[in-house]
């Protein structure tokens, strides 16, 4: 759990005796390739910290699967919609490496929100995280053409390319696969 | 400042202190009807607690107008990607009604932060409420026909039909005001 440890270090008014508070609420989960932090109609009863690995998040839209973001290690998944209301969600969340999280449950979560103000600052900051990944996710499909969308990915999270198989990345960017190897061949060409 | 020193005794942990704390540094800003509390471009460098009246948040879509979301009385209003980002705002806030807003900068939520965790489960909420809004505007635009997100603002906010001027509310539901004109004759018809 020293990942996480080593990430709330990152908070303002941050202090072991916090950690101490926090830990014996944490349970540890792995995920195999393929396998679901949450599935979609479910509610999302808990938050994960990724330790290692890598989830995406999708949802159906029109009968097909349009992936909203890739989530990797030293950050927070869930589903947010359905954290926050504790209905169903209509997001799934699925490993696309072996990937190891750090799990809190909804009900911990409250009780942490009510014994420290510290858990709050955390909440503010996830809920301003989901807030830009949820705002980025529609303006990048809103604002640009699909090679721009794959430019983007391209000069900010080389990485990610590399990790993440190509049907799924066709999702995110919301093209055919045929189109995304088109776009790949001309980027690679220029 | 009495409704939202009310709308802040909702808070766990909230004391008088706390207000004593918040009031001076606040300002109040009165608002004619099509008045703006933020232009399209610049830095949403301020949060407004409205006290009356409604505002609308709007971006530009292709050269059309979408309204994101309505705010009345007793909610929070910013561009909250441009505060959070503190980069030029996408969308613009203009009032349609005389609108009363008590104000705070950003760089005085930024010193209520450091200065007592209560504010951070304040940023927390409002963080969440934002989320919610931008997330139910994807899906009502996403999941829902015209006459299906009609229905839903005369199921869930009826009020809002009787305040927000019908060109405005056809930018909301993204159609026509001819085509709205429409599904209004054939509702009140069944």
């Amino acid at each position: 759990m020293e990942a996480l440890n080593n990430h709330l270090q990152n908070f303002p008014h941050f202090s072991p005796v916090l950690f101490e508070q926090l830990a014996p609420c944490l349970s540890v989960k792995h995920l195999e390739e393929g396998e679901y932090f949450l599935r979609e109609g479910k509610v999302c009863k808990q938050i994960g910290f990724i330790e290692t690995g890598i989830v995406r998040l999708y949802y159906l839209n029109d009968g097909k699967e349009t992936t909203k973001c890739f989530c990797k290690e030293n950050s927070f998944t869930c589903s947010f919609q359905s954290m926050l209301t504790q209905q169903e969600s209509d997001v799934a969340i699925q490993a696309i490496e072996p990937t190891k999280l750090i799990v809190l449950s909804y009900d911990s979560l409250q009780k942490l929100y009510a014994k420290d103000l510290f858990w709050q600052q955390v909440g503010r900051m996830v809920a301003e995280a989901e807030y830009m990944i949820s705002d980025s996710h529609q303006r990048f499909l809103r604002d640009l053409s699909a090679t721009e969308r794959y430019v983007q990915i391209l000069e900010n999270d080389e990485e990610l390319l590399q990790r993440v198989p190509l049907n799924y990345l066709a999702t995110y960017l919301q093209v055919a696969p045929e189109t995304l190897s088109r776009i790949r061949k001309k980027i690679t060409r220029t």
